[in-house]
């Protein structure tokens, strides 16, 4: 670990990456004319590589469909536009027309290459695009693209649905003698799992990086980050990570740097990580969000299946919610994640205080499992004692609120 | 499909099959001293051929270890004995030895002979049984064995957990000249899926047959009924499905009788298929209940996972509950199911209106889309127009109700 990394809490981070401007602006693409900031750009003058990371839903919006096929040209990039209200998914030949006009009406504004403009979009699914005030957002947004903090924050507001508050966070180090910066934004998505609203998140660095590398660090991040809290399967169809180097640092990272290239893996770790825990924090009408950790499974593939059941249960869910240290509940889903469990092997901890030891419950610690079940957030950690696989995941609880929220849109 | 087969909706259905006699007793398992009936028995002087369906979840009650191990034995049975209060789950050694004297308990009391009477338990996991309560339940409970409906209506009322009422069904029918006849009760699983309450159905009938041939009927009819309401890999520890045929008919159903084994194979197809129907409708705190039928999927395996996918999206199931037609939500679940569906094939159906035609939404339909999904039952039918796998399930909706209810024990 890098000792001189800084990880800040900032949703202008992108203002603070050389060379990067951006702005958040209000086209009405819901059409309730209620001035809600609901489109951003993101621009580097100088080209950057681009990598990203997408869902593995097969039902892909034009988007993510757009967006894939210009990163996989391999061309250098200048930038993001994004919108939120309409996910631009199920949306047909038109939709993917809307997607390339997006990308290419960015172009044009920022007078960048054509293609050179990524496209990400959230919202409802099955609507098609108010274009028209798409296009005129995207050229009010590209003419008062600025380097000031408030445009950014504009930008981070921008692209939220159901999230409650902007996530974003910058990420400081040096590395050879360069000082280095990485930092975006995020969205969230609903109670995360296995809800299928979308997560989006936007990264921007001043390192220079191969396009190849870069895509590299980013997946290897998003499988320890937000596909801790999202699983692949259960993706939405709009989930997309991108991250763009447009290598203003003039420090070339590549594998003949490995002590700068840890550094930056470092950096996109600490970033992806980030994000990710402020998606769970801000998952919708969330009361509770708990850190399992799972040891001892047969390897690590099992141990990622015992957690997702655990922390998707319905009933796990929502005891935590009440506050009830239900081990039970917990080892009932364990046991459907059907790796081995083994009751008479199974340790669980809620905190530091056991709740069963090979399976024997130890009931004289119950008033601290309450203890520990009913704080805002708490840890419990599962060890099967099969082998040496483990896996780490945030879940959260499950409320009335949720349902509420969720039944209709 | 047999013509003179009746099913009838009947809870005291033990008691119209020949020579089986049953009885509910209050013994007080919850130690809450409030009369609920909570044990059975179900005898037959006759010895009965005996087969079982089980969870396959990794951690399995000890009342279903040991009913598996009965069963394997391949002697004659004489019946089963089931609590509800206390699921005997997680117990340990001491649970194996009280689900063994349960069963030793009532084959004395009921002078059949050792190791004849299957258990099962359904209630709180974790907790070590009141076998002293338990063990008088049985006394009191094989003492007082009838052929009354009372009896047995007491019988599938004790096994009741969160279930609002008693399930039980009577099929009746002529099989070469004989009069047949099967029946039993069940008890239903809060939600159902990905709920891990327990399932259980006891069936009975006073027809002749061998052991394997009689789990493979149980075993096929299972599939199609009770599976389709719970995702396997998600069955609780003491989810079982039993079947005890005593012969009482004097007729012997074999291969070397296809047509009465065809016959046979109908009643319990259609009393697995009503039991089933009847646990959904009485899920916790349900509103609603949809038939889904996924049709021209790559193959039957891909059917049912985009089933399970859309069936058991919290997303879909709290807009159903919301009335809302949100087909976006169930192609996005069904598009994580990750068989290879298509956007452009895909057709949609709310009964009979089409919401998407080869992907196109259909939006003049809206408000009979509106109209069906406000219903207590509708069906919703997607067409992948992939292949000819097809898989029809039965889900509910999800409500704040539910959360409330399972937020603490």
């Amino acid at each position: 670990m890098n000792e001189s990394l800084v990880l800040t809490d900032d949703i202008a981070a992108v203002s603070k990456i050389p060379q990067f401007k951006a702005n958040g602006v209000a086209c009405d693409v819901r059409g309730k004319s209620d001035g809600r900031l609901d489109l951003c750009v993101v621009h580097s003058e100088r080209p950057c590589a681009g990598a990203g990371v997408f869902t593995l839903n097969d039902v892909q919006a034009a988007p993510v469909v757009l967006t894939r096929q210009l990163l996989s040209t391999g061309n250098a990039m200048h930038g993001i536009v994004c919108n939120s209200g309409n996910a631009n998914a199920c949306t047909g030949d038109q939709g993917l027309r809307d997607a390339e006009k997006m990308s290419f009406e960015t172009s044009s504004k920022a007078k960048a290459p054509q293609g050179s403009f990524l496209v990400c979009s959230t919202g409802r699914i099955g609507e098609p695009m108010p274009i028209g005030r798409i296009v005129s957002g995207i050229d009010n947004c590209v003419h008062t693209l600025s380097h000031l903090p408030d445009a950014a924050e504009r930008a981070s507001q921008s692209i939220l649905t159901s999230d409650t508050r902007p996530k974003g966070c910058l990420v400081s180090w040096e590395s050879e003698g360069h000082s280095l910066s990485l930092g975006g934004f995020a969205k969230g998505a609903g109670m995360i799992e296995p809800n299928m609203a979308t997560m989006l998140a936007f990264l921007f660095t001043d390192v220079k990086m191969k396009q190849g590398l870069l895509q590299e660090v980013l997946s290897a991040s998003v499988r320890k980050s937000f596909n801790r809290i999202s699983i692949d399967g259960d993706m939405s169809t709009n989930d997309t990570v991108l991250l763009l180097a447009n290598g203003a640092s003039e420090q070339e990272i590549s594998e003949k740097t490995p002590k700068a290239l840890e550094d930056f893996h470092d950096a996109v770790d600490r970033a992806c990580l980030d994000l990710a825990e402020k998606i769970v924090s801000d998952g919708e009408r969330i009361t509770k969000v708990v850190r399992l950790e799972i040891e001892g499974a047969p390897d690590d593939a099992s141990a990622e299946k015992v957690a997702r059941s655990v922390g998707n249960s319905l009933l796990v869910k929502t005891s935590w919610y009440g506050s009830d240290p239900n081990w039970g509940r917990l080892v009932h889903a364990a046991g459907y994640a059907r790796v081995g469990v083994q009751m008479d092997s199974i340790d669980l901890f809620y905190e530091d205080a056991p709740a069963l030891l090979k399976g024997v419950p130890q009931v004289e610690n119950r008033e601290r499992w309450k203890e520990v079940v009913s704080a805002e957030r708490f840890t419990i950690r599962i060890n099967l004692n099969l082998g040496i696989g483990c896996c780490t995941m945030l879940s959260t609880d499950l409320t009335e609120g949720y349902v509420d929220f969720n039944k209709s849109e």
